[in-house]
Formats: structure tokens, C-alpha cells, sequence
């Protein structure tokens, strides 16, 4: 759970510091959020990538083969990709993961995404990659036909069909929509929604969504603060909040996806989003943006001087700052 | 005006990019501002912050004393401030110019802010304050008083009444805002809004913002992209906007601010702020934590593979994706 004392501390001591209470607005929230679980040091920032392929796909519901995943892996392999050039400027490491060897999971449709042995094992391959040394987690994914997945998920535990919460995905035109939302509306009516939140999960999920979850556990028992991407992510970490009312606690929403669903998915979950760029790949590129502003949050609250420092030392300001 | 050469350059090469097409949203839209007006190439960004004093502080405008100002001052010498620490996580330069030597501009209720010749000696001192080598330039302010002047001169630009301008600018209570729109509307019926856009400058704006205005227009001839931050900036390069209807093509808006007024002044200036964090501390905190947004969005463009790059070099992958 969050560290109260701590946050405490931090209330104090940004009381007390050169500005207008309150200015730095989402920053200073940033700083309490951290601070609520591991000292306010920000040495090493990770972004995760899990990558997995989708039984789903053969519905017809994206624009891109299967093997797009994989050349996508091997293209962050090579430094190709645009999660690199963004994890470079944030002076983040990228670790990228397969999950369940890029073998497409179940289809949904008629089958579920991933069986009990195999929901298990994705779990723990994400709950075991996060990195040694890590202070900040950022998740990214890669999956050709993940946003139906996350649709689902998202369907199967907050309502609404398939329309809602179907969107273009990597490009799809207004068919492609269509034959999403219906491919959902039957996994609906095949598996329903009255299951456990990880029973849902490994219903409607699939690998690296899995391991998202195994992941942003394994990150909650090491008290590391976790940096959500877009929609895919917040779909596959959803489960946590069903599971316990501040499961979430530990992670921020770091953007609003242009994704359609994403915007309803995060405010469900009560995420206010620290970004809306129109972001819309994944890998984690929004996350990785935000990385930066936690630097920044970070970077204000240790550094900046307080009222009673030097610069205002004078004895007739401080009676007027104070 | 903008380089329409670059602009097609850039978006031929964004198309092939191992991403779908747009999915990057703003970043794309970044880079293709920058590039249309220098090389993507971005080896130094500099911060410069205008410092000044205003004459309506005496109408009880602000809950902060003059002398605020100074300290302030001495705080971003001695590296204490918010903007030090920003500036130092966004790899930039931070350069501090007090204008008009931190006496205080003239009572707009009353008097004129500037007179002429103080006018173009602060315009001039923001023109030369622009640094060499700079290839981004992020302007900041800071003086107690001024979102009163800045909402004055949004009022004499875009019209309404003081109310609808007047903020809580570092704290001001509610009979505070009450006193500081009644100052604007005094303001405003004593010199009207039947001026020449500089005019308007010099009547309502005052030492920091003449600066930046100048700073803005040395960019633009010097082909430098400018990022805007909060209220006062905005309001202070309103002008620029007035004189020329590409006059701010060379600029974009960091942040919405929690000001009042911010949100309508930059819409009527065309404006969409890449962020929303709820700041409201000036300094140019807003457009520093936009820098690495810009070296983001560079960097993407510079470093992604193409699909007919190594990666995506497999004959049926290749078919497949274009």
C-alpha cells in the first residue's frame, strides 16, 4: 500500500518551496504518487515490451498479417523502431519479451485465448522480467490483433458490446470495424462476462497481455511505480482493479490513446491521462513520453530552494512570502 | 514563412517509417513544424525568461509584493527555482534578462504601461537576448502583476471584459480577481482597443512581455522555432499574430495553463497545447517540459527504420505491409 508518512513529507516539504502552493500542478502529484512507494530517486527507468500473436486475427479484425509482430521484434532488435528513439531520449532501457513464442493464442471467438497452463506461464514470464534496479516500469506491447483483445477484456469487464469498444486499431477501415465489433459480440455471447477477473483475463486476453499483468504485479511487490501506455496495456492491468480496489495504486495512465475505447476504458478505471497526443502504435511509446515528466516532477521537488533559502533570505520578504 | 520543400521531404519520408501511417499523431505534426522552419536537428535549446515589474500591482492585483520579483530573480541565479531544475532535465539552457531595470512599467489604469522609447528598448533587449546556436528556443517570464497585464492586453486583442480574463493569477482570492478585473475594465475604458497592434503592446503589456515579443520576432528571422508557454507569453506574443496571419507559424504552445483565460486566449490564436498538466507558475516551466516532446518527436523521425529496411527486409513481409 502507498506510504502515507512519505507522502506526508513530500506535502510538507512542497509547502515550503519556491512557488505558488499548488503551481506545479500534475508534477507535484507525480512527485506524491512516487514518492508513495520508494524514495524520490529515479536512477533507472525500464520500458517492457511484451509481444504476443492472437488466434483472433483470423476474424479478419486488423489490417496487418501475424508476421508483423515479429519483424516488428526484430526491428526492435535493431534499434528500428520508434520505442527506441524514445527510450533513448528518456535515458530508459528497453527490454523486449515474446511471450508464448509469438504462437497465436486461442481465438476467442469459439475457443478461449489461452489455456490455464499457459495463462499461468505468461504471468510469469512478465512477472519476471521486470529488471533488477529498476525505480520507474514503463509497459509497452506488440501484438497484430491485441486491440480486439483489449476490447474484449475491456467489454467482458465493464459492459457496453463490441461497437463501444472496437476502434481502428493499426489502420482498420469501417468493414474491418465492423467484422471487430461482431468478432467480439460473439466471444460475448460464447464465454459471457460472469467469470473471476483472472478468469477473464485468460479468456479474453492472450500472452503479452497476461504478462502485462504478471508484470505490473510483480512491480506492485517491489513497490516500483509503473508508467501505463495505451489502450492494450490498460485492458491488460484491468483485472488488477477488479481484484482489489487499489490494485492499480501504484500505476499513472500515461497518455490517452487515440484508440476508440480508450478514453471510456481509462476513465472507468479512474485514470486521468498525463498526455493526449494522439498517440495510436503502442510499444509503449506513450509511456516512454512520460518518463521524462517524472524526471521533471522528481527533479523539482528535490532540487528546487525553499522560502527560508538563500535567494529569499531577507528578512522583509520572508514576512511578505511567508 | 514555413519551408513547404522540407514539409513534403518530411512527410515522404514519415510514410515509410515502420509505424502505420500517423500513428505517432503529434510527434509527426512536431517534427514537421520544426522542419519547416531549420534542419531536424536539434543540438541546443535555450530558455530565456523575461523579468519585470508592473505599475497596476498598486490596484491590489496580486497577492505577492513587488520585491517577489527580484527574489525570484536571484532564486533562478543561484539555480533554486522550478525552471532550473526543468531546464537542466530538458538538456536546455536557461538564460534570465531583467528588463527595464525591475522598476516598475506605468499603471494602466491610469497611465500608459510604456512609453515609446521603453517600448522598443524592451523589445530590443528580447531581440538580442535570443542566443547564438539556438536551435529551439522556449520563452518563460516572470513578474508579479503580469497576468493582469496579460489579460488586459487579451482583452484589448480579443475583447470581453476584465472578468472574463481575470485569473487568480499565484493565489489571488476571490475579491482579489474581482479588484483585478475591475482594474482591466478601467483600463479599457480609459484607452480603448481602437489601436495599432503594437500600440495595444505598449499601452497594456509591459517590460517582460515588450521582451518577448522581441525574442519571438528575432526567432522568426532567424528561423528559430519558438515554444510558448503559459497566459503571459501568450498574451505577449498575441501581437505577432495580429500583425501578420502567419505571424506565430513559427511557434507552438506547450501547455494549457490552469490560468484563466489561457484556454480561450489560446484558442482564438489558433492554438492546440501539446499538454495539459495543470500548471500555473509561469517561469516557462510549461514550454521546458515540451523540449523533450520536440527532441522526441526529432528523434523518431531521424532514427526509425523504413520498411524496406533491414527488419522488414523479408520479401512476403514487405508485400504485405506496403
Amino acid at each position: 500500500m502507498p506510504d502515507q508518512d512519505a507522502v506526508s513529507q513530500i506535502r510538507a516539504r512542497e509547502a515550503v518551496l519556491t512557488k505558488p502552493a499548488g503551481s506545479l500542478g500534475r508534477l507535484e502529484e507525480l512527485a506524491e504518487w512516487f514518492g508513495s512507494w520508494r524514495p524520490l530517486c529515479l536512477d533507472q527507468a525500464d520500458i517492457c515490451i511484451f509481444a504476443g500473436n492472437h488466434g483472433v486475427l483470423a476474424q479478419g479484425v486488423s489490417s496487418w498479417p501475424a508476421n508483423v509482430t515479429e519483424a516488428m521484434v526484430r526491428n526492435f532488435l535493431s534499434h528500428g523502431a520508434a520505442i527506441n528513439q524514445l527510450a533513448r531520449n528518456a535515458d530508459a532501457r528497453l527490454h523486449v519479451v515474446t511471450v508464448g513464442n509469438l504462437v497465436a493464442s486461442g481465438d476467442f471467438t469459439w475457443d478461449v485465448a489461452l489455456s490455464s497452463e499457459a495463462f499461468l506461464e505468461a504471468v510469469s514470464t512478465g512477472y519476471n522480467a521486470v529488471p533488477a534496479g529498476c525505480d520507474l516500469l514503463a509497459l509497452g506491447e506488440m501484438g497484430v490483433g491485441n486491440t480486439t483483445a483489449a476490447a474484449a477484456l475491456s467489454a467482458a469487464f465493464f459492459g457496453e458490446d463490441g461497437a463501444y469498444w472496437a476502434g481502428r486499431g493499426a489502420g482498420l477501415d469501417d468493414e474491418g470495424v465492423i467484422r471487430k465489433a461482431q468478432a467480439i459480440d460473439r466471444a460475448l455471447s460464447l464465454h459471457g462476462r460472469n467469470h473471476a477477473p483472472l478468469e477473464l483475463a485468460r479468456i479474453y486476453g492472450g500472452w503479452e497481455l497476461a504478462a502485462l499483468l504478471g508484470a505490473t504485479l510483480a512491480a506492485r511487490h517491489r513497490r516500483i511505480p509503473v508508467m501505463l501506455d495505451g489502450f492494450v496495456v490498460t485492458a491488460a492491468v484491468a483485472p488488477l482493479a477488479a481484484l482489489h480496489q487499489e490494485g492499480l495504486a501504484h500505476t499513472r495512465l500515461a497518455h490517452n490513446s487515440h484508440e476508440q475505447g480508450h478514453r471510456q476504458l481509462a476513465s472507468r478505471l479512474g485514470f486521468v491521462p498525463l498526455m493526449d497526443l494522439n498517440l495510436r502504435l503502442g510499444e509503449g511509446t506513450g509511456a516512454a513520453l512520460a518518463i521524462p515528466l517524472v524526471r521533471a516532477a522528481l527533479a523539482c521537488h528535490n532540487g528546487m530552494a525553499r522560502f527560508s533559502d538563500a535567494a529569499f533570505a531577507d528578512e522583509n520578504e520572508r514576512k511578505t512570502m511567508k
